[in-house]
């Protein structure tokens, strides 16, 4: 997905609220906005808003020397959706359809964004995926696929989030899939890395990797070669979150796009209301 | 009132807007944003959000070669807005306080700020503004100096709501006051100019002058020595709206502001929730 004219007031949002958390002082503060300011006329608009904001969060580490302002907020996170997911797991045995069921849990957790959102609330966002009509719901050709699939790569969003997607990952397990659940590999916003995923106990079901991406999305061009190979050799690929989908829609193979649409371009690019749930096949170069 | 870091996202989403109103060509968009981008760290923040403002329609002006892209909102909203008027005018006439009726329906104007808001509700405006507690409410300072002025400067805002800034006009002309209404000398964003309120008839109870303002609010060091004079001689000084406030909450004498508070630094600043309705005695260069 490329970037609008729309995502820049966005980028400046997001450069001060994770300026704030980064420190406390001003001057800094607004060095951060002065050095963003100055990449504006540089970026390409062909690039995604990811690449924008592994600009932005690489310059509040340089300037703040905080290499990582929202490890609070993470941690917050991945135990408050910890223990709401022990609650929710019933919801998967008990359903109809357990499959559907852990796919709308997983996209609840997507609200837990903080490059998105700088407020949420989380408890509505589980309520409206139980109850609400997706925006895409490409759900029959993401089961057919899903029983022909012997490797599942499952690329993971933020901290906190990733507990909902658990019960998911624990499901496929159970179907017997070959699971590997991939991760940011340095802190980046409020995305899960390798520690989170182990925090909350993934690795039990999945093999966890780092995809070598340092920015908020998945640029190819910067993954590591182990992750780039999985991802070509996978039989499926469900990626989660907007960040994924800006920087994996024309990767140039089949991908599942899970997400909750939080802001309103890639609500448009989708084609669906912000605020809605989408279970998306996209990720061809044509698509 | 000094520019707070937030006011930075704020300002692209303002050139935004404007650049998109001034062209349909993207690239001239675009340019406007990497222009008021490189202004970022030239700004200081002692300076009023303002003055940003007159940089970034200045720019605009320069790059689009639309001198007033805000022309037809303005129109619209003139008329729109003395039809609403003539409804609202019995209102006055029929109040136990009519003065205090006519300061409440001058408020409601306020809402018709494209500077501070993109989309507004003009009829919910005047409901809450006729209904709602003021945040603050100097009104007794105010009716003790109104009867005791002989002369009242008034400094209008914005297209449309002039027309609702009139019927306070009017009934201060009743009660025998010297009234001279001042607006901006050209047009910036959709702010009143001298057509405008001639086009609304307040002419007929104040003598209409414009201050030599080419921003939206009232830079007293870029003013005429007309309007000048007046703001220093006039025995009371009524000035409405968030950009007036902004640039004279520090003018060395005492103004009446009347605002409707739109956006939460203006509303901070003065101690009040966003969304309230202010009449504030301020202006001293200690307040």
């Amino acid at each position: 997905m490329k970037t609008y004219l729309d995502c820049i007031p966005c980028f400046f949002r997001q450069a001060l609220e994770a300026a704030r958390l980064a420190t406390d002082d001003e001057v800094k503060q607004r060095e951060v906005l002065n050095r963003v300011a100055l990449e504006i006329p540089k970026f390409p608009l062909d690039a995604t808003p990811v690449e924008m904001g592994r600009t932005i969060h690489r310059l509040i580490k340089e300037i703040t020397g905080n290499q990582d302002p929202y490890a609070e907020l993470k941690r917050h996170y991945n135990e408050l959706a910890a223990k709401m997911v022990e609650k929710l797991k019933p919801l998967v045995r008990n359903a109809d359809d357990p499959l559907q069921m852990a796919v709308r849990i997983a996209i609840a957790g997507n609200i837990i964004d903080f490059g998105a959102l700088s407020n949420f609330d989380l408890d509505r966002s589980v309520e409206e995926s139980l109850r609400f009509d997706f925006g895409v719901f490409d759900y029959e050709e993401f089961k057919r696929q899903l029983n022909a699939s012997e490797s599942v790569l499952y690329i993971g969003d933020n901290a906190g989030e990733i507990c909902f997607d658990k019960l998911l990952i624990e499901l496929m397990h159970e179907m017997g899939k070959k699971l590997i659940f991939a991760v940011r590999s340095v802190p980046i916003i409020n995305d899960a890395t390798v520690e989170d995923a182990v925090w909350c106990g993934i690795d039990r079901f999945a093999q966890v990797i780092d995809s070598g991406s340092d920015a908020p999305g998945t640029i190819l061009e910067h993954c590591n070669p182990r992750f780039l190979e999985i991802f070509r050799q996978a039989d499926m690929v469900i990626a989660k979150g907007q960040g994924n989908f800006e920087t994996l829609s024309d990767a140039g193979r089949p991908i599942f796009f899970m997400l909750k649409a939080k802001c309103p371009i890639v609500a448009r690019e989708l084609g669906v209301k912000t605020g809605d749930i989408v279970l998306k096949l996209g990720g061809n170069a044509t698509s």
